[in-house]
C-alpha cells in the first residue's frame, strides 16, 4: 500500500463515492484499509520480535499498519452515524490502543534521529559553515546522553510492544479487521446517497478544522521570527495565576495545534473516502507532524538537562538544543500560517461548501 | 542636534552640496559636525565624572557626540582624496580611538538590557503566553550572573573612559575639531565642482556596500528559518583544517555582516554630504546594529556558561540564552536579505548610477 497521492484519483461525482450509497463507500473504503492492515500485520509482527531498530521491511510494514489504523480509526469517528455504536466505540479504543503502541518506537527512533542530527549540525566544524556549538566540549557529552536516553526509551517501548503483539487484545483486533473486510455494521441510513451521507459528515470535519485554527495567532504567525515559539507560547490564555512549570506551560501551549493535527488528519480521511479532492490537506498534514515532531524533542532535551551530576557544559548544550529545536516549532507554526489561509482558495474548500 | 531624517532635506543638484565646490561643501558639514561635537563634549564629559549608567541627559551627549564622531570619520574616509593626507589620516586614528573609547559603556549597558530582556522575556510566566524557560529554576541564576558580569565590565568601562577624558589626547582631538569648524585642511582638487569630486567618491563607498552583500548568502536569506544563526554560520570558506572554537568560528562567520555594517554607514554619511536621497539606508543601518548587538550578545551568554562552578542549571539556562540571541542574529539577516534588493529601486542608487 502506498501512501495516498495530494490529490483524489478521480473527482468528486464522476465516480464511485459519490454514486454508490453511504454504505458501499464506507465499506469499501474499510475494507481496503482492512485489507492492507491485515498484510502488514504478520511482517510488522514477525519483524517486532528481533532486535529493536527494525529493519526497512519491518519499519515499511509497521508504517503501512498505522496508515490503516489511522485511516479506519478516522473514517469511524467522522461518520459515525452511519455505523452501528457500540461497535464502531469498540473498535476505535482497540484502534487507538494500538496507534499507541506502534508508535512509541518509532517515535523515539525519529526522536533520536531529529536530535542528534540537530546536534551535529549545531556543533558542525565545517562544510557549509561552523554551527554555534562547534567544537564545544559538551557537545559530545550531550549527543552520548541523549543517544543513551533515547535507546533505552527505545528498548522499553519495542518490550512492551513484544508483550502486546502475542497478547490476546491484539488477535481479537485482527479478527474484527477480517470481519472489516467482508462486512461492515453499518446503520439503516447507510443505505441512502453517499452525497447525502457522507458530505455533510465530511464537511463537519472540515469544519472542526477551520475552527481549531481560529484559536491559532495566525495573524502574528505571518511575519516570521516573532519568537512564537520560544517567547510567547500560549496561543489560550493562561491558567489561573503563575504558571510555575515550563513543562506543564509549553504542553498547554503546544496542545491546541497538536489537536489541529488529529483534525487535519480526519479532514483528510474523510475526504479521501469521499473522493474529494485533498490538495494541501498532506501539506498541512507535514508541517503539523514536523511542529509535534520538534516540540516532543524539545521536551526531550529539557529533560535531558534535568538529569543529575552532568557537566555544566553538557547542560549548556542542551539548553541550545532545546532552543533550536523550538525554533523549528516556530518555524513550522509560520509554515503553517501561510499554508492554511492558502487552502480557502483549493478545491476541497469549494467542495464542502458546495 | 537630531538624527539625520531618512531622506535628505534637498534633492542633489537643486541645493547648496551640488552648487558650491567640493571644498565649500565639505567644509560646511564637517563645521557643522565639528560644532555639535563641540557642543556635546563638555555634557559628555562633565556627567561621565558621575557613577556609572549616566543620566538620560548625559546619554543622549554621548549619543549626540559618537554622531558627530562617525560622521566625521566617514567623510574623511570617503572623501579622502580632497583632504591634506597626513592630516586627515591622523585625525581619523584619533577619531576611531574615541569611538572605541566612548561606545564602550554604552555598549554594554544595551547588552545588559537586551540579554535581561531576552531571559524575561524567556522565563516569563504569564501575559501574552509563558516562555521556555517558564518556572525554570537555573533563569534566576543565569540573570544574576549577567547582570553582575555586565555590570563589571560596564564600570571597568567607565574607569577606562574617566581616565581618558582628563588625557592630554582628548583635548588635541577637542583642539582639532574647534579648527575643524573654522578651517578644512583641503588639497587644490577641492576647489573644483562638488559634483565632479564628491559625486564620484559617494558612488565608489554605494559600490563598496553593494560589494559587500555580494559575499552574502542573500538568495538563500530570502526563505525564513533557514537555520543561518545557529547552524550553516559560515559565509564565506572556513579557515584551512577544522575549526575547533565555536567562538572563532562566529567570530569569523559574522565579519562580514558586522564589516557590511560599516559599508552602510559611510555610504549613509557620504550621501548625507553629497544631500543626495539616503532612503532605506538607515533601515539598513538599524538592521545591522541589531546584528552586531544580538551577536555580541550571544557571545556574552556562551562566556557566561563557561564561569567556573555555575550548576548545570544555570549553565542550560545560558545555553537557551545564547541559541535565542543567535535566532535574532538570523532574523536581522533574514530581514537584511529583504530590505537590500528592494534599495535597489530607491532614489540613491539612481542618484549613484546617473
Amino acid at each position: 500500500m502506498t501512501e495516498a497521492p495530494t490529490t483524489a484519483p478521480e473527482p468528486y461525482g464522476s465516480a464511485d463515492p459519490a454514486a454508490g450509497t453511504a454504505g458501499e463507500v464506507l465499506a469499501g473504503y474499510l475494507a481496503a484499509q482492512a485489507g492492507a492492515f491485515l498484510r502488514a500485520l504478520p511482517q510488522a509482527v514477525g519483524e517486532a520480535g528481533s532486535r529493536p531498530g527494525a529493519l526497512p521491511a519491518s519499519a515499511a510494514a509497521a508504517a503501512d499498519l498505522l496508515r490503516a489504523v489511522r485511516r479506519v480509526g478516522g473514517a469511524l469517528h467522522t461518520f459515525e452515524p452511519a455505523f452501528e455504536p457500540a461497535w464502531a466505540a469498540e473498535a476505535r479504543t482497540e484502534l487507538r490502543w494500538l496507534l499507541d503502541l506502534l508508535g512509541q518506537e518509532p517515535a523515539y527512533q525519529r526522536r533520536a534521529d531529529r536530535l542528534l542530527a540537530a546536534l551535529d549540525s549545531l556543533s558542525d566544524t565545517a562544510g557549509d559553515g561552523p554551527g554555534i556549538l562547534a567544537g564545544h566540549t559538551g557537545a559530545p557529552k550531550a549527543r552520548a546522553l541523549l543517544e543513551r536516553q533515547l535507546t533505552l526509551a527505545r528498548t522499553r517501548a519495542h518490550s512492551g510492544l513484544l508483550q502486546e503483539l502475542r497478547s490476546a487484545r491484539l488477535h481479537a483486533l485482527a479478527d474484527r479487521m477480517t470481519l472489516l473486510a467482508g462486512e461492515v455494521p453499518l446503520e439503516p441510513r447507510a443505505a441512502r446517497q453517499s452525497a447525502e451521507v457522507l458530505r455533510p459528515q465530511a464537511a463537519t470535519a472540515l469544519a472542526a478544522l477551520a475552527e481549531g485554527t481560529e484559536r491559532l495567532p495566525l495573524a502574528r504567525l505571518a511575519a516570521p521570527y516573532g519568537g512564537d515559539g520560544l517567547h510567547r507560547l500560549a496561543t489560550v490564555p493562561p491558567a489561573r495565576g503563575p504558571v510555575l512549570d515550563a513543562e506543564a506551560a509549553l504542553t498547554a501551549a503546544d496542545a491546541p495545534w497538536h489537536r489541529l493535527r488529529v483534525l487535519v488528519k480526519r479532514a483528510r480521511y474523510a475526504l479521501e473516502v469521499c473522493g474529494a479532492p485533498l490538495d494541501g490537506l498532506d501539506g498541512l498534514d507535514r508541517v503539523l507532524h514536523r511542529h509535534q515532531e520538534a516540540a516532543d524533542a524539545a521536551l526531550t532535551a529539557a529533560a535531558a538537562a534535568r538529569t543529575p551530576r552532568i557537566t555544566p557544559a553538557t547542560a549548556y548544550v542542551l539548553g541550545v538544543v532545546h532552543a533550536d529545536q523550538r525554533l523549528e516549532v516556530e518555524a513550522a507554526r509560520y509554515a503553517f500560517g501561510h499554508q492554511w489561509p492558502n487552502l480557502q482558495h483549493h478545491g476541497w474548500h469549494a467542495w464542502a461548501t458546495a
